[in-house]
């Protein structure tokens, strides 16, 4: 007779593994199963801006994600104190604020609404002219025309995340399953019983994460129970500069793109936004773009070596808010839907889900 | 007792491997020594080109590698269909020819005078009309000023022709040590005696051919043996078209780099030209000089994978002309420093240095 679990986790990014270890926490038994390794797709490619400020959108679900981030990047810090301290790995949480820049008149015009935005809902921004933006990053081109700044929108390392995670997992009794993709949600008629994996084995489970980001689609769902979450393109570059760090000290962004300096003189380059299917190819005119616009914005970053380019895809619902909570059926709990921001939503997504968690187990 | 060969060859480059061939086709016991493995240093990431018309220089140096590199050029096709004979493996030589295009009045002028230069020397070349070019690539902008065709300048894929050579080498008794790098030549006073290898080993021949390209300088010579060798690094991207063949069907070269197309649906990009020692990584400038200057010429490039970055380092003298024959010491054969052209070279190298090792061993 087949081991059954509190919980299955389905999906190895940094939802499902902070998800997985906060259940685990809360004292439920819990698997976690993995298509590939854990962290090796849309999590590790992430650049790691904990930024809600610097990326609210207009519009309803804008402000619902703008909430959501404001509440998971007031939890960063004591999550990542946690977090090392259960795992003994930093996870590079670095306190550096954001710079968003503009480069010519339209862009600067563009940011000027967006500041006006920023201070309708009373979001802490300051709004610097270019002469005080260059004080702060002086790798930044004279050509630079208007900068808002987010003293609080920070960063951090997601492949430090994820290696941290991964060890608090195993430390608490998590049984994390690798290479281990699954077909479907088993469901018994009123509630879910457990996951199908592809190669016929079956995991028996009261209740069902989904947290498969990208991949969510693929999962065998019955009509209904089902959320539509497409994957978005990213690509992004990591670079190095030979001469260590310092030509940049926080994060800076421009219309298209972002730099993260990870303050080891290493950065990263991202992120084209691309509806391609689950296309994992870094292309010429993706890598083209990037390039020319960070070089424009921060001419510097010629003498900086290309350690890696990578694609990641954002999973993303009709209105790219993400998906938390109780599905349409009995015991299934998604966790998926994250878009751009699955980084710096982890530890409210663990907490939120783990409380459904439990208090499901507390009703059954 | 070592076995003692009768040539020791330092070096599984494409020059190497050539050499050692031939030279066991000659009837000579032949050892090759690779520091890492053959052909993944800088033959590989070379794209192959067989251009002595395209590539011709001015000045004197530049009229010897012309005249070697016509007559290498000359031997291209009876070499591969030997070596594919030899190997059972093709090596993708393409006869496809090259254009040489102007983007801009000043780009124009300057081929003007590569054309007139041309001429001068009676090399088969005919200047082409925007129109007459974009006939033969349609994919060229239309902001093409002028071109030059090279109609007998072709390409071969070097990855196919070092595969195809290490087994020929093989297949003929070559003993082939791969991971062995050489310490220095062994001399008695007379004449080179073998090498010495880093691991303090020793290999005993009655010659030595030094095609250590650019890592030439590395080899312990005696003072007034050795020739001066550096480093000159070359940037080069390969991409692919997942629409398959088609965007271009020769080598186009430009101000810059070149992207020669392998028939099917791969090209390749290169290659920057700095001097930097032996530094191996890819950089944003570089990298984005190549997709930058590409991207103006032929804007149908953006749509392709990146599939690799590499770096290659060609092993130039001071005045960029190869250095093939006998060494100041007896028995020492020098076959190196090939700059741009080791691919166009190897045929011409491996036969003059062939029949130098086989005279000397006549004499001896």
């Amino acid at each position: 007779m087949a081991k059954r679990f509190d919980v299955a986790v389905v999906g190895g990014g940094i939802i499902g593994l902070a998800v997985a270890w906060r259940a685990r926490q809360a004292g439920l038994s819990v698997t976690l199963l993995e298509r590939q390794g854990t962290g090796e797709a849309t999590s590790r490619v992430a650049a790691g801006m904990l930024a809600p400020v610097a990326e609210v959108e207009f519009g309803e679900s804008g402000r619902r994600v703008l909430d959501l981030g404001l509440r998971s990047a007031a939890l960063w810090r004591s999550f990542a104190a946690e977090l090392e301290e259960a795992s003994g790995i930093e996870v590079g949480l670095r306190r550096s604020g954001t710079l968003v820049v503009a480069r010519d008149a339209d862009e600067a015009r563009e940011l000027e609404r967006q500041i006006a935005f920023r201070d309708s809902l009373d979001l802490s921004t300051e709004r610097l002219l270019p002469s005080a933006a260059r004080e702060l990053e002086p790798a930044l081109a004279p050509t630079l025309r208007l900068a808002l700044q987010a003293p609080d929108d920070h960063s951090v390392d997601p492949r430090l995340v994820l290696a941290a995670l991964r060890r608090a997992c195993e430390l608490h009794g998590v049984v994390v399953r690798e290479h281990a993709p699954v077909a479907g949600v088993e469901y018994d008629g009123e509630r879910v019983t457990g996951v199908r994996l592809e190669d016929g084995d079956s995991v028996l489970a009261g209740q069902v994460v989904l947290a498969a980001g990208a991949w969510t689609s693929d999962l065998g769902l019955p009509p209904g129970a089902s959320i539509p979450v497409r994957p978005v393109k990213g690509q992004i570059l990591r670079l190095r500069d030979p001469a260590g760090p310092g030509l940049l000290n926080g994060v800076v962004r421009f219309h298209g793109g972002y730099l993260v300096p990870r303050g080891d003189g290493r950065y990263v380059l991202g992120a084209t936004m691309e509806e391609r299917g689950q296309d994992l190819h870094p292309t010429a005119g993706g890598v083209y773009e990037l390039l020319r616009d960070a070089h424009e914005l921060v001419p510097g970053i010629e003498e900086l070596q290309i350690e890696e380019l990578s694609v990641g895809l954002r999973p993303s619902t009709p209105d790219n808010a993400p998906v938390i909570g109780p599905g349409a059926l009995d015991g299934l709990v998604w966790a998926t839907g994250h878009h751009r921001n699955g980084i710096l939503l982890a530890p409210l997504t663990a907490e939120l889900v783990a409380r459904e968690l439990t208090g499901a187990v507390a009703v059954s």
